[in-house]
């Protein structure tokens, strides 16, 4: 499971989006380079292949190319998450156009610049399901994030949706269009505290944040969404970038997911926790993908600017607690 | 406002307590030693003075020696929290014991070794408000740590009351008794995902996380209290120190309060956030005094077997953004 | 707004209906009986005309044989249920075929014995919006009961739907999907009352009811279609018609909506009350239709057996405090 | 468990209180009358005696005296509610003053005409728990209203409680300072509908009804002690006694909990439902007393001007089904 969500513009026009991924811990994951000027193939037997315009710094699990989450030098960001039950794949065409989940990123970050041009590249793209060697063909979904819009693409048993985001948000099942009316639940949420006197006996909330009251506090997906909302929504006027992506990076913290708080029945029949592996702070404005992974405590960064993008290139994430605080004195 | 809580234990026996600090910004908050075989008045006019058998660091604001978080080289940890509208501070008896809300911790974590010892110790103290210099008498309790207990200090009506805390968790108002009470209206919340069948009609949680449903997501002291007790309650095992700073510290995440969620009316009738001001980590076991800011990313940490404690200094804490994300490549 | 639910059928077969109409007083709610071997001819200028197979009772407002809630004589129950901002009402046709909502009910009950049947009969029907005299185009929806199943119409953009409703239950907005999906946020809710133990500290709920956590207190559509499953899923067994309808209306005064507790814009712009007008109880197994206003506290009840069905007739209801508590002395 | 309240009074002055009373089946309850100018003793061996000024209409248990509820001549109301794992029972002093649980309500409505008179005569009494041949000692605490205020008596550890109760409302555990603290995390509900607007994303309510947001929908006392509040706070106002009967009946609907719902185990381990045994709606300044079992959909109603007070006398309520829906025709 994941929580994805775009932060509000800064003052300068700043625009920094955030996102966790969750997973049951033992995924190989690893923080990847893919070329500009290359050509790629789906990993869809006689699938599409595609030369891309743009690079892209990501993560990926398995396969190298099967990028679930990045940016691009264009500055757009694209992020695949979960999609339990819902997400309902095409079937292969063999036609030479087909595609798998694991292609959708690299493929719509490595040719557009924008979620205009996203969204008429990926109309009628025939995404079919693929195992990428974790025993299963992942179920997911994705959205895309540019400066001034965000879209959501859905496999759907009806086809491929391509819809915008008018709020940024999104985390897991079911659909976009759920989330969005469940929303309606929760209007009046408030940064402020309320006040109620009932025939002469005030009621003062017992302390701030009293204005959030009945906003869900479970894992679930429809709980993340309201919250990623409700965050994001209220969040303070930020001036710049780096105070953008200092106010992302405290909005993920809440999303950070301990080992333990949420488990689901492992292959083996033995629960297991799912946890937030890794977490992203997409600079699409700056050019800068940061990232935080679940063993090492410090956030990390990747200038676009400077990185070589003549070839892909990875990088494992530890699989053991590595970093450190960092020793001080006084 | 604020959140403590005391993991559960690691396999190796080691002990680790986190802690937010809440505030609207602008308070000078400063990292800070407190010396031992050091003679400490209050600062209450003519009131108790105390010599110090332990060394301290922690942070305080304003008044350097007023530490409200902090822990002692025999791996007692102590922690001032808000307790609005139910502190009712003693009035002076100007018999050379009066102490105020800033003495508690350097009194208690410079003399005591042990919650047993501290609780002999806080037996009959006298504490009275005192404004430190920011233009009102911080209403505030205490919660104390050692590797084998937890307990409260309350300044009630009634006068000082220092109970255990079976759970190791402290917000803010009211007081400890009606949190616990609180606790009961959340029994059965589970870390798996509970399956409901109607009439034939099966109905799944939509995403890992339903069984804590109902729990809230505001960040009212209640809110917070419940939330806290889950997290410590489910959390996962843990092997040893690190791996129990690290888990302290994605609890901690969660409660990272980012500015504009939850705002209160300031001083000149506008609105202010209340934010993290900073979060601790505290290794009793371990003699380690980790922390972060709001304006710095990064988890520094204070090694107290390293630590001079010749003599009180004090480290202020910056007001504005520094540290960075730390530069990778690939 | 409005709650429906079909009650858990009895041991001896019984199966009843309860449902609750709500609206701002003023509406001149009538009890209504609909003849059988009568041809009624559409609202809509020009539309469809049919011959009735079944004589019906139950309620309409404005318009006589516009009836919103009934039963016929087959023991099938039709219950019209506001749609607000969702409802998309076809296009008239002008092929002597059109319908408007107003008649949805008095055709199929009229001429339908089962939900089969009536499935087959409203395919490819062309619902289109009618003002009955209110001053705008009610946006419903309806649901049909009869002793083995449920079934929906939403009248949506895409076209009229017709489905299974497998929980038996229908408030309002939004759609029947929709809600299905969320009461998968409420898996788990139980009848009993679950204990906690965290590290040895015990936590017994405080009272019964418990197992309910989470369950949502509010009146909008949501909150009462996720209550009146849970209603009816725990409901205790019954053993025959009388004591199904009793059952049923024990869960019917859960929804009973006082007035004030939920305020709308009139419209002169002034808050207007939303108030339970009636509720009624629709025994389809015995023939039997109850029903209590809102200013009367006797539950009144028609035996269809004995009901005259070779006329139209109307009696209006209540608009002001009636009828009374039953005196008694001892 | 139990829920009791008092309606906010109508424009003519009439105040009318309801409470429901649950319990699992089974328990024989009976209307009684309780004479006046007649000399009581105490069920507890030697315990006190005391003559009445005031009649009372009531339900009581096994023990005819026994009341739980009812109302004097003189207009005040007592409601004995549950108060599991937390009333504290004296100790019998044997000087010829204790009392019991059972009887409190026959004592001070009998001697009582006004909360200020049953104050002063409730302080200092010793009350002991009594088996009136239930098989155990129930746990109880008591809520009395008359015209002008409402007090609640509380069974604590540290002796008898008398306190004021400023919203007129009671459930069961815990204590009623616990359930006016519970309060300020229900602040800024509302009747109304609020809309929010998100980066021009206009959010409206679902339906009427979502300023209620967050508020409990289960059936444990805090849940039912905030929904009381709730619809006390929010109910129109009303114009006269009749009115506030029936606004009270219509609030009380609310709280009748069905067989099922919630379930305890029983003395032989097996679940038992726990239900709405009998409501009553009390007219403070009407001298009315009106009830409606869980067996008859019937309100009755005593008239205290005209019933005979020179005797005790009582009437069984039924345990099967019984009294009907009214047959209606047209």
């Amino acid at each position: 499971m994941c929580t994805s969500f775009k932060h509000r513009p800064a003052a300068d026009g700043s625009v920094v989006v955030g996102r966790t991924m969750e997973f049951p811990a033992g995924l190989p994951w690893q923080l990847q380079v893919l070329p500009k000027g290359h050509t790629f193939s789906s990993m869809m037997p006689g699938g599409r292949s595609w030369t891309s315009t743009y690079g892209i710094v990501g993560f990926s699990a398995v396969v190298e190319t099967a990028v679930m989450d990045g940016i691009n030098e264009a500055g757009v960001s694209g992020h695949g998450l979960y999609m339990t039950g819902f997400c309902h794949y095409a079937e292969p065409r063999h036609d030479g156009n087909d595609l798998c989940e694991g292609d959708v990123i690299p493929l719509l970050l490595g040719t557009c610049s924008s979620i205009a041009e996203l969204k008429a590249a990926a109309a009628g793209m025939n995404i079919c399901g693929f195992d990428p060697g974790v025993g299963f063909v992942p179920p997911v979904h994705f959205v895309f994030h540019d400066k001034v819009s965000s879209c959501i693409l859905e496999m759907r048993p009806e086809g491929l949706s391509i819809v915008d985001n008018p709020v940024g948000v999104a985390t897991n099942a079911p659909f976009l269009d759920w989330h969005l009316t469940n929303l309606r639940n929760y209007t009046g949420i408030t940064a402020s505290n309320p006040t109620t006197t009932i025939d002469g006996f005030a009621l003062h909330p017992l302390g701030n944040g009293g204005g959030l009251r009945g906003l869900p506090g479970d894992y679930t997906p429809p709980g993340r969404f309201v919250r990623a909302v409700a965050q994001v929504s209220l969040a303070a006027d930020v001036a710049d970038g780096p105070a953008a992506e200092r106010s992302t990076l405290h909005i993920l913290n809440t999303f950070d997911i301990n080992a333990g708080l949420i488990r689901e029945t492992g292959p083996d029949g033995k629960p297991v926790s799912e946890v937030t592996e890794w977490s992203t702070v997409s600079n699409l404005t700056g050019g800068r993908y940061a990232y935080r992974t679940i063993n090492d405590p410090t956030v990390y960064v990747i200038d676009l600017a400077t990185t070589d993008f003549s070839s892909a290139r990875s990088k494992p994430m530890p699989d053991t607690l590595t970093g450190s605080f960092v020793p001080a004195t006084l």
